[in-house]
Order: structure tokens, then C-alpha cells, then sequence
């Protein structure tokens, strides 16, 4: 999906964001703000979103001398979702199909996004849990999914962001429970961004567990292939299904030729609505 | 009121909105992007938003090469506002307190702007129209200006949007009913910007029946005395009162050292709700 113009707003909210999450002084803002619209104002507008958003956030880091400002909120909304992490299984088990639940739980597990302007509290997380049942998919390629995971024998599995990855490890494990044989890889950014889960989150909730974890070897807020590691190319290539979740994979994947990929996702801006032509907010499990 | 970060996206939102509009193509929109980013990122920040959005209106119409894009759009909402002229006069007639009826009026007026957003349809207006009694005023110094405006001679109004022109004439009118003897001039801007009233507008909707007419000489989307005509400056600090209609005029004048102004205006973004601490679309009539 080729960048918008409307996404200029989502790099500027970005900077502001962080610079206030931060409490940056004043002139420091003005010299990130400055540095991003000249940035902006010059890029290459056929790349995607989460590859123009990387040179955006680039200039924040660089500016700020820290490469990673989210460190330390990242590892609270890893413990707040690790915290859920047992009623989640709960709710899971007690539903009449398990399998969907489980994949629902991961999407919703996807508010925890402070990129698309969400700063979740436990409460509305939890709510979204209880009601992950009366939530259904508006774009629904679930049952294809399941039965080619069923057929095949590798996944590869495109993380997103912190928090939620406790929700897709959890939904990995409901995966193997129906094919045990199925070998998974989880890919992790290969530098961090934003909120999108590194090592260090699939070290925090043991994701070992239940995949081989790779780096991507990229820090965009995506997965824009060109950029990543050879190794991570070659699984890519490779992987009998792939699995990429949010928006941040699906703007950067939409366009790839393969048919392998399903893209698990909420909608959470107006632009990704209209090109799915489903209300913000809807959930979706969309075969590439 | 000094330019926020978040008026950005303001700017932004223009040229997307103008350009759309006008069906302007691929090309031709992305040279005035790049342009307005590059500009954005160079210009004195210490500027209201109005004197900022100046510039980039300048940027989209040299490069479209026409001066006044919303020309028949404007007539457009002109003739609406004229079709609703006498059920406004109507409600305000019937109205247990007229002159304060008439002011919320001139204020509903106010959500004819194409600036925030609006485009509003006839049918929303006619609605604003019917419920405006039912609508208070948040800040309430009208009291105060009505004082005012029985004790002195002459009123400066500042105008704003077309359509909304309209709403203000029949306000003046009922001015001068309770207080015969006052001069009213009416302030239209110096060139085309977005909607904002100009001499175009004034004749269209017959203002010179109820007042004097003059341009400020400027291009704002408010009243940057600065950059005024030598002619409005004087009138400017001449005037026993002062009406400033709308954001623009807000944004542009808050920190004027005038105590003779009053602002009458709906809280259109986020940011002036912010300022004067109330919600979003709430209307208000503040003293300087």
C-alpha cells in the first residue's frame, strides 16, 4: 500500500507524541519538527507508510540521542497483557470454537498501539477480552487459514507490537495444539520502533516456547522486504503460510506478490478502513 | 494565540481538501505537498496559525494559478444562507430574548467553514437553525457587550466565512434596532482564502444596508493587524467596540493588548476547545 498523503498527519502525530510522552523541551521539539517536515517534504512518496515513518522516527532517535524511547513502556504493557494473560486462556477455552477465539484475541490484542494514537489502559484491554465473542471478523479468510495450517508444515509469523505479542504467542500455542507438527518462526523488528516488539519483548513472554524467534533484521514499523535480512528473506521465502499482523505489515505487505499471507489486523485509521472498505475498528483476517 | 505543532495537520488538511476538491491531479498535488512541507518546516513559529495558513494557501494558489478556488462554492453557501434568512428572522422574532437569539445566530452561522472541515449541507444548518435556543453559551460576556454597545457610538465587526456573512447582518440589524445611533462597520478580508468573507461577499448579501463596508487589505484566514491596510489599522484603533467572528479572528487576536474586544465564535478543533477549556462545537461570546 503506497503511502497517503493523509499519513503525513500519522508522522507528525508521531513526533509530537513521543516528544510529549518525553516531556522534550522546546527546542528540541522545534528542531525534530522542522527536521521531519523538510524530511517528509523531500522523501520518495511511492514507498509505504511504515518505510517513510522509519526515516520519521529516525530523525526523532537521532535528535533525542535515544534509540529506543518506548523502552521502559513496552515492558509495562508486556506485564499488563502478561497479566491477562490466564483470563485470556480462560475465555478461550470456555468458547464454542476455541481456534476462532483464539485468533480474534490476537487481533484485538492489537490496541496496544501507541503509533495509531492509543495509549490503552488495563481496563479497556480487558473489556475488549471479555468481548472478544461478540466481536466478529469483517473480512473473514479464517477457515482457508486453518486449513491450510492443517495441510502445511512451516508459519511464519510477523509480530507487531509489544503487549499484544502475548496474545499471538498464546494463539501460536492454540495453532500446534490442532497441528502439532507445524514448525513456527515468530520474526521480531530488527531495531525498535515505535512500539513494535524486538527480542527483548520475545525474551519478556517467552516466546521461545513456542516458536523459533528471528530478528527481521529491519526497523521499519512493517516488514518492507527489501530491507530486511537475508536470513529473514529466505524464511519469507520459504514458509508454507505467513501470518503478519497489523497495520504496520499490512501497508508494507499488501502489495506482495505472494498468496501465502494473511493479514490479522484491526483497522485503526480512516485510510486502511476505506481501502478495506470496513468501519475503523473493524477486525480482519484477510488472505493476500 | 501563538501557533501549535498541531495546526500542522490544519495546514495539511488545506491543500489535501482544496486539492480534492478541485480534482487537481497526482502531479500538480504532490509538487504543492512538498512545497507546503518544505515551507512548514522553515516558517516563524512565534506566528498565529492564521498568518501561517496564509502562506500555504499562497503555495496551493500560485501553483494552481487561481486566486480564489472556492469562488463558487462560496456564492453557493451564500444563496443558502440567504434562503434561510427570513426563518432566521422568524426564530429570532419569536424568541423571548431576540438580540441574544440573534447572536447565537450570527455564532451558529459560524459552521459554514470549509477551514475545519465542514462541508456543511443545508439540512444540518436548517437543524443548527431551529435548535439554536436550545444552545448556550459556554463563555457568556454578552451581557457586557450589549452594555457596551447601548453606551458607544461606533462597532469594528470583524467577518469571517461566507454564508455565516448573512447571519451577521441580520445580527447588525438587530444592533442597531436597540441602539439606532451606532456606526457599524463591517470588516471583510483583503483577498480570497478559503471561505472567508471578502467585498464579493458583502455585496452579494447586501451588507452596506446595515453598515459600512471595508476590506482589512490582508490575505489572512484572521486579522493579522500588522499586515493590515493603513485604512483597517485606523479604524481598528478607532472603534469604541470591536465583534470578532470566528477562529481565525481568535487565533489571530487573543493576545491583542485591545480590551475592547469580544469574540464570538464556535470551538471548531481540538485545540482552541482546549484553550478556552470547553468541548468541541460549544459556542461562546468572551470580552478580551
Amino acid at each position: 500500500m503506497k503511502f497517503n498523503y493523509e499519513c503525513l498527519n500519522c508522522n507528525i502525530n508521531q513526533v509530537l507524541k513521543t516528544t510529549s510522552l518525553l516531556e522534550i523541551n522546546e527546542n528540541v521539539k522545534e528542531v525534530i519538527v522542522r527536521k521531519v517536515l523538510l524530511y517528509l517534504g523531500q522523501v520518495d512518496y511511492n514507498k509505504s507508510n511504515p518505510e517513510i515513518l522509519k526515516g520519521t522516527y529516525k530523525i526523532i532517535t537521532t535528535e533525542l540521542q535515544v534509540s529506543d524511547p518506548y523502552y521502559s513502556l513496552k515492558i509495562l504493557y508486556n506485564r499488563a497483557a502478561l497479566d491477562l494473560a490466564s483470563r485470556v486462556k480462560e475465555i478461550i477455552e470456555e468458547s464454542n470454537n476455541s481456534l476462532n477465539t483464539a485468533l480474534k484475541m490476537a487481533i484485538v490484542g492489537n490496541l496496544i498501539d501507541f503509533a495509531s494514537g492509543r495509549f490503552v489502559d488495563e481496563n479497556i484491554l480487558q473489556e475488549a477480552i471479555e468481548l472478544v465473542d461478540k466481536k466478529s471478523l469483517k473480512i473473514d479468510h479464517s477457515q482457508e487459514l486453518f486449513l491450510d495450517l492443517n495441510k502445511k508444515k512451516t508459519l511464519l509469523y510477523l509480530g507487531d507490537n509489544c503487549g499484544e505479542i502475548v496474545f499471538d504467542k498464546i494463539f501460536i500455542s492454540y495453532l500446534k495444539k490442532v497441528n502439532p507438527q507445524l514448525e513456527v518462526t515468530y520474526a521480531v523488528r530488527g531495531q525498535a520502533i515505535i512500539n513494535d516488539v524486538t527480542l527483548n519483548d520475545s525474551r519478556m513472554v517467552k516466546m521461545e516456547e513456542v516458536a523459533k524467534v528471528i530478528s527481521n533484521g529491519d526497523g521499519a514499523s512493517g516488514t518492507v522486504l527489501k530491507d530486511t535480512s537475508l536470513e529473514f528473506q529466505s524464511h519469507f521465502a520459504k514458509a508454507d503460510v505467513i501470518i503478519a499482523k497489523g497495520q504496520g505489515n499490512f501497508e508494507s505487505l499488501s502489495e506482495s506478490l505472494n498468496d501465502n499471507i494473511y493479514f490479522l489486523l484491526m483497522a485503526k485509521c480512516d485510510l486502511v478502513a476505506k481501502v478495506l472498505n470496513i468501519e475503523k475498528g473493524s477486525i480482519v483476517c484477510i488472505k493476500s
